[in-house]
C-alpha cells in the first residue's frame, strides 16, 4: 500500500496544498486564495474541500493509497500549540487554532502538525533531501527574508515557546542596517534578496558605477536575479555584491556553528541559484570565522528539495516526524 | 542509602576531586597537581589513588554510602569519545582516553563521563541549581574566557563532534578585537574578565582619565575585581566598563535566543559577582536586540552553583545525566 502525506504552504496571497509520496514527489496539488479579510472559518472550509478533492483524485489513481496526515507550513506557526499566532503578513488577527480546526474536519488522520516554513524546510531536508541520516544540521532559507530550521539529535529545535530558529535576526553588524523587524544589523538585512539589492545600491553609490547594468534600475525594480545576470556578464559591482553577501552570511553561519556544531548547513532559496557566486565567499568567510576545532569540518550544501514544490514537500515531511514521535 | 557522585575538575595547574551528594554538597575534596610534563599514566594513577582515599574517608563517615560514578570537567574534553583532545592549556599532547583509563581502574562504577567545564556547569545547573525542571536553557561562563553550555529538550547539545557550545567565539563586532583563539571580534574578547580590562584601558585612553583609580594600574595588574571596586566607589570609567560589557554580552545573548529560544540564560563566573552592574545593561541590551516575539520572555539569572565548588559539583552532575540516559 502506497503511503502519502498532505503538505500545505500558507502564504500571504495563496495557500498551496499537495499530496506528497514517501520519496518527496508531489502527486497532485491545488491552490486556494489565502483570505485577505481574515475569515478563518471560510478559509478552513475551503481548505478542507480542496484537501478532500485532492484525496479523491489520488484515490482514483490508486485505491490502495493510505493518507497518513497533514503537515502545514505557515508564518508565525507554533508547533507546540498548533496555532498561527499574530502573523503580521496574514490577515488573520490574533491566534488561529488551525491544527485543532483541521483535526475536527479530519478525525481519521493520525497526524496533523504545523510549523513555520523554515522549520518545514529543515524537516523536508531530513525526510526527503540531503540531510537523510544526519542528526545535527541547520537549514538557512534565503528569500524575501532569512529563516532557519535547526536539527539537534535528530529532532527539530522548537525551544521553550515553539519559536526557535530565527537566525535571520541574529546581529552580524552591530548598529548596522535597519531590518524589516525594526532591529538593526540583522543577517536578514544583508543576506536576503532585498538585502543584496541594498548592497548593490551601496556599491553603485560608493563607486559612482554609472556603467554597471544595475545602475539603470530603480531601487524598487532591482532584484537578485538581475544581480546574478550582471555578475555572469562580468559586472564587477554585481560580483562584489555576492562577495559581500557571502562574507556576511559566512559570519552568521560561523556563529551558528559555534552554538551547535552541526554536521552540515543547507542553503535554500532564490539567491542560492547563483551557485558558487554565493557559496564560495560564504564558505571562505565561514572558515575564516571558525575556531580551529571546527575548521574544514562543516559542509555547506545546497538544499536538495526541488525549488518549486519545496514548501509543500517540506510541510508534508512534518507528518513522518510526527508519526515517528508517536512510536517512541 | 545515601548516593554520591565524584566530580573532577582538571585545570592547567591543579586537578580538584570531590565527593558530591544528590543536593550538590561537597562532602570531601582533595587536590593533586595537573602534570606539567604530560605524564598521563602517572596522572591517572595519582587521580585513582586520590579518588580511592576520598571514597574510603566518606565510607568511614557513612558505610551505607553508594558511589554512582565519576564526572569530569576538562578543557577540550569530548563527551562522545571520552577523550581530552589537543588541549592547548594542558601539558598532555594529542588525544588522552581518560574515560577509558578510569573505567579500567573503576570497573565497579556505573557511569564515568567527561565534558568541558562550561557544559559541566550547565548540567550542574540542571541537576542541582537554578535550572531544575527546565528543558531549554543556556549557561554562559564568564572568566578568563567565555564558555557556554546549551540544553535543548532536557539534554546537553554536543553537536556532531562533541564540541558544540562555543558561544564565546561567536563574532559580535565584525573585524573587532583580537581574541585569544586568533579570531577577531569574538564575544570572549569583550565579555571575559581580560576583555573588561581591555575595555577599561580603551576608556581611560579615550577620556584621558587620569583621575580614575584604574589609571594607576598597569595593563597586567588590572583585574575585574578592581573594576568592580572602582565602580562601587563612583568611578565613571569603571561604571562605563560594565555598561559596555553588558551591551556586548546582551547582543550575544540575543543571538543565542534567536537560535534556541531558551527559557532562561544563566550567567556564571567572577564578573557576575558585580550583580546589577553587569546584569542590568546585559538585560537592557538583550531586550533591545530581540525580535518582538522574544521580548520580556527570557530570564537572565545568576548561576545557583556555589562559586568555590562549582567546577567539581558541575562535573559530578554528569553522572546523574548518564544514569538517566542508561534508563531510557
Amino acid at each position: 500500500m502506497k503511503k502519502v502525506a498532505i503538505g500545505i504552504d500558507i502564504g500571504g496571497t495563496n495557500t498551496v496544498i499537495g499530496v506528497v509520496d514517501r520519496e518527496g514527489n508531489v502527486l497532485v496539488k491545488d491552490s486556494i486564495a489565502t483570505p485577505s479579510h481574515g475569515n478563518v472559518s471560510l478559509f478552513v472550509d475551503e481548505m478542507t474541500g480542496a484537501i478532500r478533492e485532492l484525496l479523491n483524485s489520488v484515490k482514483k489513481l490508486n485505491p490502495e493509497i493510505e493518507i497518513l496526515g497533514i503537515g502545514i507550513g505557515a508564518p508565525n506557526a507554533n508547533y507546540y500549540t498548533g496555532n498561527i499566532e499574530h502573523a503580521p503578513n496574514l490577515s488573520f488577527k490574533g491566534v488561529i487554532p488551525l491544527v485543532k480546526l483541521l483535526e475536527t474536519n479530519f478525525p481519521e488522520l493520525k497526524a496533523i502538525a504545523i510549523t513555520n516554513d523554515a522549520n518545514a524546510a529543515a524537516i523536508g531536508e531530513m525526510i526527503y533531501g540531503g540531510a537523510k541520516g544526519m542528526k545535527n544540521f541547520v537549514v538557512y532559507t534565503l528569500g524575501t527574508g532569512v529563516g532557519s530550521g535547526i536539527v539537534v539529535n535528530g529532532d527539530l529545535v522548537y525551544g521553550s515557546d515553539g519559536f526557535a530558529g530565527e537566525c535571520g535576526h541574529t546581529t552580524i553588524v552591530s548598529g548596522g542596517r535597519l531590518c524589516g523587524c525594526g532591529g538593526y544589523g540583522h543577517l536578514e538585512a544583508y543576506c536576503s534578496a532585498p538585502g543584496m539589492k541594498r548592497t548593490a545600491f551601496e556599491l553603485i553609490t560608493k563607486y559612482n558605477a554609472v556603467n554597471s547594468p544595475l545602475a539603470s534600475k530603480s531601487f524598487n525594480d532591482l532584484d537578485s536575479k538581475m544581480i546574478f545576470d550582471a555578475a555572469e556578464g562580468g559586472d564587477r559591482v554585481a560580483q562584489e555584491v555576492f562577495e559581500l553577501t557571502g562574507n556576511w552570511l559566512g559570519l552568521g553561519l560561523a556563529n551558528t556553528i559555534h552554538h551547535l556544531s552541526p554536521e552540515a548547513i543547507f542553503l535554500f532559496g532564490g539567491p542560492t541559484a547563483a551557485g558558487n557566486y554565493i557559496f564560495r565567499p560564504t564558505i571562505d568567510s565561514m572558515e575564516q570565522h571558525l575556531l580551529p576545532i571546527f575548521k574544514n569540518k562543516v559542509k555547506v550544501l545546497p538544499s536538495q528539495l526541488k525549488a518549486g514544490d519545496a514548501a509543500i514537500v517540506g510541510a508534508s515531511a512534518l507528518v513522518y516526524k510526527e508519526l515517528e514521535k508517536q512510536l517512541n
